[in-house]
């Protein structure tokens, strides 16, 4: 019983702080705000998470290593599948990883944009590993010659700006396209636009041929 | 003199605050923290700006303002070129002027992706522009049979992950990519990457013939 009543209160203080850090900000938010919000004790969230900091960090943390595991998994697969299927599941996986934790994601999206000791830390530890996964499977795509040759480094930072968009911008897919951003629908909709992406950003265009351009022709 | 002198400590008191709150958080930072940063007395920043919250919406404005003055310019010009002449023009726009306010452009990304009331109103008046600035050279695009019909939402969407994200993740391209975010050459390089973006995923293939693809042919 106690052990099911704290897993309760765990979960309630993790959901309040990711509300509150998604409208007032973490700097925002005191850890009072979160007791309130959650309805326990202020000493519950220090012998839990070691205070806000520590519940910051267990986020952000816990919510990278989930999307890392999922993209090293994902690269396994280069052994058998071509580099597109890899590419085209990463893409996938992601997105729908970040769905099904989108509160979470948008928090930890935003978080990233700050200069800090803590940010500089998930960096080197989790977000060079997504680049590592990503940058093996563009290299292998390269070397294969199923996609078109570019730089790595450039595709994946354009690629990341592509897929955090939607979970760092709900507010503004809402107010101005008028699409709800937290329906699967979107979701499916805009991983088709991603997918689309590698079929004619990505992938070489190995089955076609040029022909001069003929203006009314 | 005293003009002057104005002009230089409200210089200061803009260039302090968005320094602040690209490290701190618009939350995190107090009125008091700006005023010590820049040198000046509190009470000037009542003065200038009617408070913290005054001095965020007047960054936010005049940030967005200037950007979608540089899209209408654009926009006109759809009378005497090409759509994609339009396209074009209105990345390196849109690249060169977060560039030369990149410190701004941080912040201004970063904030509209809470949930607040001024943010609400910043994308009804500033963002909604800029979706039917660049809706409207889509469009045309489309009816001039210059790009691959495809949905005009999904595509800014996508476009506006593209843009936000050298601005949004400085911190992550130079700890992950080593590369230094704030130099030219890479707004230079990056824009390149957009620029193929439009010619390869935008543009329509009239061009190009389909062959049957030949594994080892």
């Amino acid at each position: 019983m106690k052990q099911e009543r704290d897993t309760v209160s765990k979960r309630n203080v993790i959901q309040a702080a990711i509300q509150l850090f998604n409208t007032k900000g973490y700097n925002g938010t005191s850890v009072r705000d979160i007791a309130n919000k959650a309805g326990v004790n202020v000493s519950l969230i220090s012998y839990y998470f070691d205070g806000k900091k520590g519940l910051a960090e267990f986020l952000m943390t816990t919510f990278l290593e989930g999307y890392v595991n999922e993209l090293e998994k994902v690269h396994k697969m280069l052994e058998k599948k071509t580099a597109k299927a890899c590419l085209v599941e990463a893409l996938q996986t992601i997105m729908t990883y970040q769905h099904q934790n989108r509160q979470l994601a948008r928090f930890v999206h935003r978080e990233i944009t700050f200069d800090s000791v803590l940010v500089r830390e998930i960096m080197t530890t989790y977000l060079s590993k997504e680049k590592f996964y990503l940058s093996k499977i563009f290299e292998a795509g390269f070397s294969r010659k199923e996609f078109r040759p570019q730089s790595v480094d450039y595709v994946v930072m354009q690629l990341r700006g592509m897929l955090s968009m939607p979970f760092l911008q709900p507010q503004y897919i809402l107010e101005v396209h008028h699409i709800q951003p937290n329906e699967s629908y979107f979701i499916e909709r805009y991983t088709k636009q991603l997918l689309q992406w590698v079929e004619l950003y990505v992938c070489r265009e190995l089955h076609v041929q040029k022909k001069p351009f003929v203006m009314n022709g």
